[in-house]
């Protein structure tokens, strides 16, 4: 998993069915943890808010564990960092 | 998941059975959200134009929900952003 | 997806039992399509010749509706650009 | 796989229902073997102790063979390196 | 997939039960090959010797047709190279 800090989140009116109902974070990924991309978009199940620093799975974990087996998602917050000081 | 510009389309008429019936796009990729490549192929189920930002899904997630559980597609655009303004 | 020019083929005769009767081709991935790597080696499924352009998909994608669902392979050609002019 | 050292772990009150119990270690990752990131946040369920080598999967396989298959995980520690002297 | 050679390995006592009996390979990719990392760590099932060019797949192709399915695996040595001349 990576750490990122939630800077926004997009709208998307047309897309697929099983999106339906999905916040979609744009997620600023901690310098140290960037694995190529310094964003990335992430749904997010567990409320997080802007500034907040957050753990993300990539991948089919994304979908395993928050009720999105079928859905077309590569990126999840799936927790909130309790302190992130130190960390950026 | 990744936000890019939709830049056009490439056609394959030699292809696997099971990629019969897609559209493959040439997506830009938002130049902070490349996690390598700048550009990548992805198969459009949601009616993407050229010059819309969409969403887009890689890995697993991409044949999920899609109706692709068994083409061999590893990218796909799963939704349209309402508003790319700023995005870039 | 990524684009790609099949460049040669290597050969491996001591390999996976699963692996037996696949061709492996070295793949030139176009320079905006690199997501990291200037290379890969695909298995061929379609007859692609040297020269050609082909569209590449990774991960479990490669296995999926290739008939390879048991093999180990991470990225297959599973379609032949038809004209790849502007592309590279 | 590849090779990190233990760094530290990070804690998330706030998180996915299947992650609870989980420690999330802070990964170090050996410089030849950054695939991107120099950090990474993997799941423990070997009990590594921080300054040790690790061996860590990603993808899917980081939910494989660690009681994890439901879990929105996508690194964990597989193992501790008997000895790292040279890798660094 | 991607060729290395393998130059080593490594060894870890303690590690997940699933990956008892599992050689644990360096290998050094390709230049041109390299997703990111100079090195990674592979199961070896075929028998590599130190030296030798290696057919590596990752993902979950590293588990499937070795008898790896429930092991913590995502990157395995699949085939050797007959003639490494010219790769590197």
């Amino acid at each position: 998993m990576l750490i990122g800090k939630v800077a926004g989140s997009v709208v998307s009116t047309r897309k697929s069915e099983n999106l339906i109902g999905n916040k979609f974070m744009i997620v600023h990924v901690l310098e140290p943890m960037q694995n190529g991309a310094k964003q990335l978009i992430a749904v997010d199940k567990i409320g997080a808010g802007i500034g907040e620093y957050v753990l993300v799975a990539q991948g089919s974990a994304a979908r395993v564990g928050s009720g999105l087996e079928n859905a077309p998602v590569d990126a999840a917050i799936v927790g909130i960092i309790d302190d992130g000081t130190g960390l950026e």
